[in-house]
């Protein structure tokens, strides 16, 4: 394998232990197959390829010298736009695929044929039933729950072009259900948006880059309905996470018991598992693992059940496969997204059951188990027994298991964050947030999200820029592999909020924690969910604008995808964009090779939407321009702002950092 | 400009000619912008590109020495085979967002909101009606439209997975929807099977080729369930296709009138200018324009309005840049789907005015007229008024027509073909056409559809299978610019059937051309209508089907692509694949890089499905292999078959042709 030095691969420690594993046993990994790409094409990278009829593939040489236009005629800015609209598209398509599970598994609750499955959260089913404006008073749960259903499956039907998407139109403040209104980017239906940006960048259609990009943000905004949908009824389902407190990274595998992960994104199996995974506890005893049966997550399944059982988190996406490789993993239960077709080959290498389970996504190679809601705990019980099987022909003499967790306290659901500053100010809990925000204690807020890239060190520039945020008084959310990294990195704890916190912010941290019943600080960086649950930072923007009479836009929020990867991630950013929120990117997008297309995802969106992508591969330049955003954003409130300098000069200045007014 | 000769780039001698003023007026045509892309990446052609996340692009080595696996894992099967599904989803998006359209129109027509449309067949709605169980003894016609309108939108929003899409199960042969239904394959929602085709194609989601293909095999069914719905109500609201005579390519050019283009695939909007074209001919005429306005096709809009009223097709996809070059083309007026982006730019030396209608596709540099249904007359006489102005502003001394036209006897639906036939056999019209199948006149059927590509000459492969299968007796179907093909060509006469048809053909072709009333045989070629219009043929395979009891894949009949360019294209073949017809390919396909989806696609699919691909560049190889699959299926059937032999061989042979009988 030609790996590079491991180090530079990750900067999870237990990771680097486990790719030496791998370049001794000669076994392929994410990193590897990096290697063996360099050098990648240029074309591609700068969006200059074009493959979407059989005249082509056509490439546009970005120096000007040879061929500037495809063979249709489309130019470079159309070029890039379709392929970049395409890749939102699919980002919507996928989020939203989940969310379609989660509102059908709702309708057949409702309609008595699941058996395994209930209302968890009945409050926050009531909660979102009434925001949706469905009638709960004095009805039955299952009506309510049948209502809410058809009313979200709604979103996937509706043809009618002048209604938005329910889930959004409940969902976001006035003001910019307004702007994005009046500029044609509310979608009326999920679906009909995917295959309409399917449609308008077939061959000889939509040909207009500014066109194109705007229609981009109609099914991104589509995206966003999908994500909230799936967050708010998963939650309804599972239970709205509430602060927990687990452990994370590679030594969450146990030498003695039945191993078996959860990977993949969507909780209606992996939630399963964890209920009835104690009642094979005695099997798997049986079989020789003395302490049971172990489930751990791997990338946003994990984040899942994390978040809300507190089952320990392995590792995030790009280390997938090195679980396998500690030789003590019986099984990786997969579901959708983000799971490398590689596993199964990497599996063959020990004995490890690659299962999955969903009949969309198979894996050459992999056993198929056709995990059907009807029959969840049958389903789960026969795949937690092919783990218990696999158990016994683990090979002893191969069990490598890095020694190493951290601690980490989850499960900041937006509910959660609003529960524990309810104990500060419980008639009105996000005054104590507003007057933070206010007088500087906390000077804004930043959204990790989206995903790992092997472009970049690991894990590396979350941990670098929220740091660096932290210490600027920035409040740090996370969610899906951003969570991941911070919660293998030890950011999750109340020690991280001692260290890496400013003042001000430590202090609100620590007061609100220590309101809430934590004895001592909240962590440094909340861990909200999955990546599909980034709608739940969007429900707190969206609280704050509200309270405060404004709009997201004019919120000190800022949004990170420091190694933004997945279609998914493109989309995702693009709907912060449309929400108004500065997003940076720490991977470029293949739009490089479009001044325009540039200039319209920067320029051209802040003038309309307030939005804009900042594209920045150094963390410490990223922290500063999303530091710089935020005090742009606190100068319009008309707030205290600091004079925005690199963090170097911060370090060195003497900061007017008030006390802590929490009351 | 690097052109090439301009002889080798199109057989079509008025393109030649316009060619050639191109070039000497250094003007960029798809011709010139194909020279200029050689070569072609050799990754894309294959298929071994991917460019689904942000750590690619990946590319595959497709000579084993260099990588094998993209970053995440995915290897040449899974990337080959994402690649080509996502092509499928992008055309029946593309397809059925032109269904909705119409269907939505139906909608607002039978809701009163909708004053320049009508239901102009009324016979055709009410057949198609009943087929799809919308009552309609004694009924309200309007409310019979809101019905099947309503019912057609089903076809985009139900969540019932168990319940296949209306107008495929109302449309197929039993057998057929049997099949497709064991294997999984019909889908339930059109707009969903897209946006689940481009779920399971994201990243770290479906990665098993077989799969992914019967997942794009479902999309493709979808497809073909947009087309069915575009084409048959188009039928109902604009009237259903009869024979007609008229005429093809570039001459059909006035230098006296005002001329007017309508290019795309959508009839709403051209359908409207050919009825309000007649009221503003003062206005031309007072403009200096002595022949008034002159509407002409070009493209599938073009087809639209040739096989229902009878306008002049001026050119297919490919040489559409040129009619500007003539300098007498005042407008060109855009829809959807397979318009040149480069046409502003062509237009820009010259007078032209091009006009684009659709607000999901503009382009940079166009005039844009957003067209609306409830204004229809008005926008369009909008419209028209525009080429008028421009016509004011013609160079005269630039004008260059081609002396160059074709007569051209098309519009033949189903119901025309049908409706002949029962002139030979009132009371079982289908009888002649199975009588004359079985005695070995007409030894199978083929239908030519699909796009122009720059990779062959322009239409010539069209002519040669066509001539190659017609002298083999074989009865010659077209749409789309197949169709363009073969009306520029000459071969939609009676004089083709006299020159080119074998011996068994001619007489069947002229008993019920004479039966007919056209006073000698019907063309060699049939023009069938857009390229959306592939589902007439359909029909008339079921309909053949039905009739002998048979499925689709039992009778001798194939498809043929031999320019096949676009994702609709792509789509379109593998529905004909998954309906059980041999269907070839001219151009090669970018799965050559993997092995296991060129099988899947043609092996596998056989003997699961009966249709296969034959990917074949040498047109006279193709018609072999054609005629080859036809003798095959005769066989089955246990008809009289010929030794399958190349033409050659065979016009050497004394062939045994039965003498006509028809009743």
């Amino acid at each position: 394998m030609a790996c590079l030095d491991c180090n530079t691969c990750s900067s999870d420690p237990a990771a680097v232990q486990m790719l030496a594993v791998a370049e001794a046993n000669n076994i392929g990994t994410a990193w590897s197959r990096h290697a063996q790409q360099q050098p990648q094409c240029g074309f591609g990278t700068t969006g200059l390829c074009c493959r979407i009829c059989l005249k082509g593939p056509c490439r546009i040489d970005p120096f000007g010298q040879g061929p500037q236009f495809g063979i249709c005629g489309a130019d470079r800015d159309t070029i890039v736009a379709r392929h970049l609209v395409r890749m939102m598209a699919a980002g919507a398509a996928a989020h939203s695929e989940h969310g379609r599970h989660i509102a059908l598994a709702m309708l057949h609750l409702s309609q008595g044929h699941l058996h395994d499955y209930s209302i968890r959260d009945e409050e926050k089913l009531l909660v979102v039933a009434k925001r949706l404006g469905v009638a709960t008073e004095g009805r039955d749960l299952m009506t309510i729950v049948r209502e809410l259903a058809d009313l979200t499956l709604h979103d996937f039907q509706n043809q009618n072009y002048d209604e938005p998407c329910h889930w959004l139109a409940a969902s976001l403040p006035a003001p910019r259900l307004k702007k994005l209104g009046d500029l044609g980017l509310l979608p009326h239906n999920i679906d009909a948006a995917v295959a309409q940006s399917m449609s308008r960048t077939h061959l000889g259609c939509d040909a207009d880059p500014t066109n194109l990009i705007l229609g981009g943000l109609r099914v991104a905004l589509a995206d966003l309905d999908g994500e909230m949908l799936a967050t708010e009824l998963s939650d309804a389902l599972f239970g709205t996470p509430k602060p927990i407190v687990t452990t994370s990274n590679l030594g969450v595998i146990k030498r003695d018991a039945v191993n078996v992960a959860v990977n993949g994104h969507n909780p209606l199996l992996s939630d399963i598992i964890c209920d009835i995974a104690a009642d094979l506890n005695d099997e798997a005893i049986a079989a020789g693992a003395k302490d049971g049966i172990n489930i751990i997550g791997i990338c946003c399944t994990g984040n899942e059940v994390m978040v809300r059982h507190g089952i320990p988190l392995a590792t995030n996406y790009l280390s997938q496969e090195l679980p396998i490789l500690t030789g003590a993993l019986d099984a990786m239960v997969l579901d959708v997204q983000c799971i490398m077709p590689s596993l199964p080959r990497v599996a063959e290498c020990f004995h490890t059951k690659i299962i999955t389970t969903d009949k969309q996504n198979k894996i050459a190679g992999a056993t198929h188990m056709d995990f059907q809601e009807a029959k969840a705990s049958e389903n789960a019980k026969s795949i937690v027994r092919m783990a218990i099987e696999a158990f016994k022909h683990r090979d002893p003499r191969r069990i490598q298991i890095p020694n190493i967790t951290q601690q980490a306290i989850v499960g900041f659901s937006t509910e959660a964050i609003v529960a524990a500053l309810a104990t500060i100010n419980a008639a009105d809990p996000l005054q104590p947030l507003v007057d933070n925000i206010v007088n500087g204690n906390i000077q804004g807020v930043v959204l990790f999200a989206g995903c790992n890239n092997t472009k970049t060190q690991q894990d590396s520039a979350y941990i670098a820029i929220a740091r660096s945020l932290a210490k600027r008084n920035v409040l740090v959310l996370a969610t899906g592999c951003a969570a991941g990294a911070y919660a293998k990195a030890g950011m999750m704890t109340q020690d991280a909020t001692r260290q890496y916190a400013g003042e001000g912010l430590k202090s609100v941290l620590t007061a609100i924690g220590e309101s809430a019943g934590l004895g001592g600080p909240l962590p440094l960086v909340l861990h909200m969910g999955s990546c599909v649950d980034n709608s739940r930072a969007v429900a707190l923007a969206t609280a704050l604008a509200n309270k405060l009479g404004v709009d997201i836009s004019d919120l000190p929020l800022v949004a990170s995808a420091p190694e933004a990867m997945t279609e998914k991630a493109v989309v995702i950013g693009s709907w912060a964009v449309a929400l108004g929120i500065p997003t940076h990117l720490g991977t470029v997008p293949p739009i490089v090779g479009s001044d325009v297309v540039s200039q319209l995802v920067t320029t051209t969106a802040r003038d309309l939407l307030g939005g804009y992508f900042i594209v920045e591969t150094d963390p410490e330049l990223a922290a500063d321009k999303m530091f710089a955003a935020i005090q742009e954003r606190r100068d319009g409130l008309g707030i205290q702002t600091l004079a925005v300098a690199p963090i170097a000069a911060l370090a060195a200045a003497k900061r007017p950092v008030l006390p802590a007014r929490l009351t």
